[in-house]
């Protein structure tokens, strides 16, 4: 994902953006779970007698690979799972246009030339520009912080800056990935590195997006490893001052057309409205982007596809959506959003469910939205509990504060939005890094989140009174 | 270390080896700690009040780089260790000639090349021989075992055997590297590859010696990443028919010269009489060998440098000896001990003490001897124990069995070996992988080893008696 930032710091923000409903009546009962055991006890038989979710994750990152905006191998993935949902017999399977950035890497490399020659593992960042072609070469300024660099700015001309700064929490590392390039081009130098954005490594970097400020003439961006930030500092701290060559090819070319993956059960008694679920089906090119986000697509996809089998068929629409482009542009998001407006239907959008937390054991589903919609889903949290693990962070259940980066567009129009929560704490061990395949998840966990998603689904599709709408600022 | 099978599956074969001290006296006492408490008090101030044993490693890491045998970073470590032994007022300081294997990797890489095109990262074994400069084109056969590729011999001939074998423990795993080529060689493959041996990676490749059985045409060897295995695994479970391109320029030159590097403390009183301790200065030729084994000579170097500079001489000697080309041939710890034995000091060698485990937090030291000499010993946990961490595998202390490669021919002459035990749960997350860098360490357990090899080496070559010998077979 790119913008986990959101789920894990900006419910605040978010919470004041969207006013809670107006509490004129007292607060809706809970859904009443009763009707759904035997149904719900059904689901998780499906969904985890067998591997059948961790087996198709595995095929389409075997067979594709990496999955970057723009590349062939999403295009011909997407083309591979709308045949399969067809062959699944979901129903309105298709693909919606969008048109994505393609950004390509192409050959780069890092070197330490002085004081010693020694390759530095490293990722440009998406969205740098490159170098020229025999590179840049200059000595390597050490900072610690937006602050340390500023003190020193009068140190920075010419030079290749080096962020230098431990993982603290994902939203407040990620700044030096999305922001560094430019603090560093204003203060002179020729070029920046950060260290990966990562709490921990096996000489291992991180690749992600960033963007330069529209005041600033472009340079390179690239990510090195913690144990090459780490040589480059102890260097610096002993006088020795590093010179680094760094060439990269990274470039944009044409926008391509790239297409939203779009699958459905049709509901019963309302099949205007619509239970959206899904994840992002594009990832960076390192890996085979099984954790962010083929595991997030590909339960959202099986979830529809139990129900399918079981021969379910809920009051309202569940659709699956396996959104485009959300690392480098969420251009696939903002498009869904803006076909929903154009014909009407945001209203009919009853909850967006969005998994990008990686398809671990799962723990829960966090809510954003109003008290009587929270109030209505908390007993939810009972059906589920079967294929839930304890997690490490307290958030068993339906908890509040969630969502994620390709139902923020829905969100921000007062769809309520719910994360899949999961046992995660590895996750940036792996994120944006070659490292993200499929032997960082486990069968058991994926077929569970399956389930997990499934039973979410279905019982907000089916349940007799709708989730109301979250009431918006200017509403 | 090359040989950390010995510390964890040979201690029966040792066992059966040694035949233990004849039990006529009762056993010994252990030796009084009551005099060493005040000196031992001092050392550990002088440890661990600040990071010189942290900082020389890491200095030694970042300038020098990993020290293949027969490289010229190693002879520069040397050169720069021998310089500041002397500075550091260590006695007999030099370098014993050791001519050594020079096995030059050169470029190198496998490539899936169908069903589809994928990079697989991997690092050719030690001692292999490389492939044509075309490389080798071959279908992949995946085997789980030796058993397995004897029971599909058949299908073996022309393609390259993957020994996809998940890590139990070292003395286990590691056949497959070391024997790997060979069984494949006589089933008819053209290559041989392995899953890295390592209970975990992130797309972490790891080298490692291998040899040829006399009767077998060598074939390129070679290690894959956990993943890679395991993407290989599925296409051919899947009957998809991997095929992989190997192209390695691996291959052996001229021996070169080399050096042990020594250093002592002369003994007030049996100046005749030795504590040798080290580890070995030479590593594989990735990462920065810091762990494996930089780590364990600097321990073993600084323990040597405190004692000195405390003004602490014991009655008997103590020699730090860094012996050389561990890894790929043992050819330091051969020369050492047979110049013992050309000099007639066999006898007059008190106690070996090896650190090749990594210099993490210490939990104690590994002893094979008699059991009058493990008797002497015993009390000395009680001077070790506020340096020790608790450790994860209850040998904390003064326990049974352990040794070291380096040591292991001086023990074989009946020398009491020790080794350092460390909390070293992740020891093989990094063997002789890119990420065996500092990183893997931290200064408090760097300088607590340093710390805990002064006091062994310190109270064993001052004891009033002396440790005996262990009875040899044959003698």
């Amino acid at each position: 994902m790119r913008f986990l930032v959101f789920l894990f710091t900006t419910t605040l923000v978010a919470a004041r953006a969207f006013a809670q409903g107006p509490s004129i009546s007292p607060v809706s009962p809970g859904v009443d779970i009763e009707p759904y055991r035997d149904i719900v006890e059904q689901i998780i038989e499906a969904a985890t007698s067998d591997s059948a979710a961790y087996n198709r994750l595995a095929y389409l990152g075997d067979v594709f690979g990496h999955r970057l905006s723009g590349s062939r191998a999403l295009e011909d993935a997407i083309d591979w799972i709308l045949e399969e949902m067809e062959t699944d017999g979901l129903s309105n399977v298709r693909g919606q246009p969008v048109m994505v950035p393609r950004w390509v890497r192409g050959e780069e490399s890092a070197e330490l030339v002085s004081p010693r020659d020694e390759n530095l593992t490293m990722l440009a960042l998406g969205g740098s520009i490159g170098t020229p072609e025999e590179g840049i070469t200059a000595e390597v300024l050490v900072v610690s912080s937006f602050e340390d660099l500023e003190a020193r700015a009068s140190e920075a001309a010419g030079k290749i800056v080096l962020f230098n700064v431990p993982f603290t929490n994902y939203g407040e590392t990620v700044q030096y990935r999305l922001n560094g390039a430019t603090a560093a081009a204003r203060a002179g130098a020729v070029a920046s590195l950060i260290r990966s954005v990562a709490p921990f490594g096996m000489q291992t970097p991180h690749t992600g997006t960033m963007s330069y400020a529209d005041d600033v003439e472009p340079i390179p961006h690239a990510a090195i490893t913690i144990e090459g930030a780490a040589l480059l500092q102890r260097l610096a701290d002993r006088g020795e001052r590093p010179v680094v060559t760094l060439k990269m090819d990274a470039h944009f070319e044409d926008d391509v057309l790239s297409r939203n993956v779009i699958g459905e059960i049709r509901g019963s008694v309302h099949p205007e409205e619509v239970v959206v679920l899904g994840g992002h089906i594009d990832s960076w090119d390192v890996g085979t982007g099984m954790m962010d986000d083929g595991g997030g697509c590909v339960v959202a996809w099986e979830a529809v596809r139990i129900l399918h089998d079981l021969g379910l068929q809920p009051r309202r629409t569940i659709r699956v959506v396996l959104w485009t482009n959300e690392e480098n542009g969420l251009r696939g998001a903002t498009v869904y959003r803006d076909s929903v407006m154009a014909a009407g239907q945001i209203e009919n959008h009853v909850l967006a469910i969005e998994s990008d937390g990686g398809v671990f054991a799962p723990v829960g589903f966090g809510f954003e939205g109003s008290d009587e919609a929270f109030a209505m889903l908390e007993p939810i949290t009972e059906l589920l509990d079967p294929v839930l693990s304890e997690g490490s962070r307290g958030r068993k259940g339906v908890t509040r504060g969630g969502g994620g980066a390709d139902i923020g567009p829905l969100m921000r129009e007062g769809v309520p939005g719910m994360g899949l929560n999961t046992d995660s704490d590895r996750y940036f061990w792996y994120h944006h890094s070659p490292s993200d395949t499929i032997e960082v998840l486990t069968p058991d966990g994926v077929q569970r989140c399956a389930a997990a998603m499934a039973i979410m689904a279905y019982v907000v599709a089916d349940m007799p009174g709708r989730l109301p709408h979250t009431s918006v600022d200017g509403d």
